[in-house]
């Protein structure tokens, strides 16, 4: 649209595209706003929405995944999770942010004291499963509702905003109930149906890369996300599957500057996934910072030998808070800061 | 168990094994009985079991996967897909089996014209996707319930079990209304929860290797399925993601041996998802018959360059009638041979 | 050229083509010759190529490699090995043909001992290692000179001609003196330098494919073999490098279709390489030729727990006997035959 | 050997050792000399080695590779290039460095231009191919010793030792005498032959990862280097082989910590071959040096579009300049800093 549209053309011109048969998606930058008209390729009529009041121009877009593409949404996203019952925390732009906290909820006390921790080192939003996928039936699955129940009450104590794994779509109503942020798990990349769950929720979404899949494999799973109307997706590169076999997966920094060229979405890496060890965490973790990330998740244990699941990859606290100082630092080279803990909501 | 050991020792057997908190799962051999004890290790008493009536040995199997290890049962498993309204279809050991049709069943005529087609051509299992997983959004995503309703009548009518892709867990139990035998796809071989339900079934599942999953990570996603009692799983071996980018990706034929010797699941072929052209399906349907695969799940169409999905991959029905040719020639070589198949129940 | 073409006017095209600055490559086929004009695009003068006496057309090929295109050679070339001291053997087309024999060298007896067992089998071509490539610096490397003369020795009094890997191109003059064929090992895929000198020759290359190169790059290297006038290139799929770690390479089958559809060159297969234990090497052996190879190349030993190099891959001779026969069953579905040995030369 | 150990215990220690026919290597570090003694394992006699005065202990290094581990040297190497007619650069440890240049060496001219921008830059090491490797045999090959003789000059001329390619064992005598360093392709880190020539010369190696090398592969290329007697081996990451196709290469950032904590050899990276595309160079340099490597060795043309040999991975003189300011600031980050270059020898 024109840089000085009126309210009514754009009303106008969204009406329009729905008439046509077509989704509108409004996306409002600094200086002008684009009115997005999804659906199937061809049937649109160019000339006649060309010729409304207040049209610039009319850009098809090539790209498979439209609402995840830079020529969609030419600024960086900045995405807000938290809100109600904990402070906001901003990703995106010039935000970077941690997510960190346990691999697994094993108890409350675990719990809190690990939220403590990160909470000090400088994270801002807690991690924590409540449902674990994991390769093998007969492994530790989570303590399902409970946890979910331990994670609230902690994040809302300390006033961070929290983040967990969906599985199943059956999963999405509950996890819903308690969550600020949601995680799709690198496995779950493509389960098309879950996908299309949360992104009817207004919930945040933690999309993390496949481990065979193209950074636009990533961007067409985002899109599925965004199409049904949540628009939090931040992209987590976790490691892609490579014949090297002295580390669990190879973080594959390039995608960062790629992804980020065709997109607008926040991007964050996982180090501890990707290592598998817990001495290589700090090293990738910083290459990811360096190579253009907007933070990291991390796992961090104060005794990993007896977490419950994923122990050899948890760093721990003291290592976590001097790796937290040099990512504010590489942050600063490249114009980005990590936000700041707020006082929890009624502190 | 000893060979002629009775009944009673049997259960009595089975009975101590569950008072132990572990799952007890027969597999009943032409010579022998094998008793699994499934469950965390550590906590079974191997030598009182080991002191019971008619048990030859204690055997602690310390692959991740037991009950798809060959270990637990030695002789190659036959799974039976079909019974009640179509005749059965043996799959595995001696036998091989074909599975063919359309990728997305796009409506009543085509189902029925293909599936006369791939039948005279020599499949005895029907193929056909109602709900498709798609990498895009905007693609067309199936005709869900109405295409199960086809493909049951189609079936029934030509004899011919049915077998279509499940996405979700919530469709589960809807797709095991109609089908008799569910495919579960490669982008959610890791679908720990999908694997379950599918599980709880009683019809066979072809489970796909993922893109990115060693032929360990495939049989673990077996275990899931096995360890809700659902015996019924058949290997598909579909193609792995490398950096060769002639084809879409490269069937892995060593993994037909590699999991043949690991596991007594049967095992098939899917060359159409993994070559992506249709030049190219023959001769990677041959190697995987030559390496030892107990048959082929194949797309056929009698006119690609109007499917509405993965046209460029389908199979004219003379080409697959003369591969058919090639491929039961495969099998005399390695004494197996294709089941053919019977007429329609009540005809 | 046109069909009933002259010899003068291929002369005259050849001279003018030389005369552009290009290099003038003939293929005459059963129909038609066709005249290659190989060097930098662009300055070519098609139109006055075209107005010669007997051109039916000009066709730029936009390959980057020109003389291993089908485009360029329609039908599938035919190579012959030997000559001389020792019978022909054609590989190529419908002629399929195994070369078999030790890994490396070891010593006189063993080397007569395993082409005895080898030609009894089925085998053709005797291979053998003479100056071995080894990943450490500090395990055996091969007797070098004298065991040339071993299998110089061996192939003329067995009638089978040999062949024998060139590592480097100091060596191309010493081994070319004794070998009837060279092998271009997988990690020397890209050195060009070797590729140049080993075709400056007149024998036979067995090319390699390198564990990352796609078909392209194989291609590629072949060309670079071919422009400097050597025909004789047999392209070897042995696997490529991929995230599987239950076997050492993945052997790569649709690789075949797609060289046989981009090239005319002859391709045989390396089960033992890819494999790299010998249970795997018959069906991925047998998967090769029914994905279109024209042949295999396989280690065999007769006692392999003492050869000094890959002994674990190695095939007991009856094990390869019988693999012979399933090979030579499979090759005949698809039209093509194996070699069989003919008597020594003089015999 | 204790650290208050004699000479003549030394001397002793390696006589004895090489009359065991083994090779002795010293290596002194700050408090501690250790004598490797590298050979076929077994036959050694550690008691009688345990026995000698001022031996501390006999350790076995079980690893395949020795001289390039860590066991056998524990600090961290610095590398010296240039000496002679230009000041030495050193790399390693606390020492980081960049070596920048054209790919090819086009003319003269346009290297002496580049030099001195990259000179201004911050790079202390000139890089130019004079012998270029090519995957199609008509691309430009390079020129040569001419493009020696320019090297040679512009680098004493400015001070800056260079660094250049080989390729072929016959080259190796001929670069020797104009270069301070040679380069190793990826192509051809398991050429052996030629890792044993540069081995036998005393000028620094930059060893290139093969694209389907594992860390232990490299090392074990390394190894035959170093088994030769020279010591310069710098290691040098530059992407490998993955499915992801939006690169060329994937620049494995954990290779980095991995090969550090194993060897003592320093690291550098390879943006421009790793990415293909200077968009991304930026990104991923920044990301090598946070992952700790000792420098960075980069491609950079003043009019890309023009360059005879990968333009479009070359950084124009400002974002190089640039991006020389970002890694300077991450070195400082992990306490390493970058060289600057001395003046000329006799300035």
């Amino acid at each position: 649209m024109n840089p000085e549209v009126s309210q009514e053309s754009i009303d106008r011109v969204v009406e329009t595209i729905e008439r046509m048969g077509f989704k509108a998606h409004l996306s409002r930058g600094q200086f002008r706003t684009v009115i997005g008209a999804v659906g199937e390729e061809g049937s649109l009529d160019q000339n006649h929405l060309a010729s409304l009041d207040g049209v610039e121009k009319v850009v098809p877009i090539m790209k498979p995944y439209k609402l995840a593409s830079r020529d969609f949404h030419e600024e960086d996203s900045v995405i807000e999770v938290g809100g109600g019952s904990v402070p906001k925390v901003k990703i995106g732009g010039e935000f970077a942010t941690c997510i960190a906290g346990p691999c697994a909820v094993e108890n409350e006390e675990m719990l809190n004291k690990i939220a403590r921790l990160v909470r000090a080192g400088g994270a801002t939003i807690l991690r924590g499963g409540a449902f674990k996928p994991r390769t093998s039936p007969y492994s530790f699955q989570g303590h399902g509702e409970q946890a979910l129940k331990w994670m609230r009450a902690c994040g809302d104590e300390l006033g961070m905003p929290i983040c967990t794994e969906v599985m199943d779509t059956r999963q999405v109503e509950l996890i819903e109930r308690y969550t600020d942020s949601f995680q799709i798990g690198a496995r779950n990349m493509q389960n098309f149906d879950l996908l299309r769950e949360v992104g009817k929720t207004r919930k945040p979404v933690v999309l993390k890369r496949g481990l065979a899949a193209t950074v636009k494999d990533w961007l067409l799973s985002a899109e599925y996300v965004l199409s049904q109307g949540n628009r939090g997706v931040i992209l987590c590169e976790r490691g892609i599957k490579t014949f090297e076999d002295s580390i669990r997966y190879s973080l594959d920094v390039t995608s960062i500057p790629v992804a980020r060229q065709l997109s607008h979405l926040p991007i964050i890496i996982d180090p501890s996934h990707a290592a598998g060890k817990r001495d290589f965490v700090p090293a990738i973790a910083a290459a990811g910072m360096a190579a253009g990330a907007h933070g990291a998740i991390i796992e961090v244990h104060y005794c990993p030998s007896e977490a419950q699941c994923d122990g050899p990859q948890a760093l721990l606290p003291e290592v976590f808070t001097e790796l937290m100082g040099q990512l504010r630092q590489i942050a600063t080279i490249f114009n980005k800061h990590f936000t700041k803990s707020a006082a929890p909501v009624g502190a």
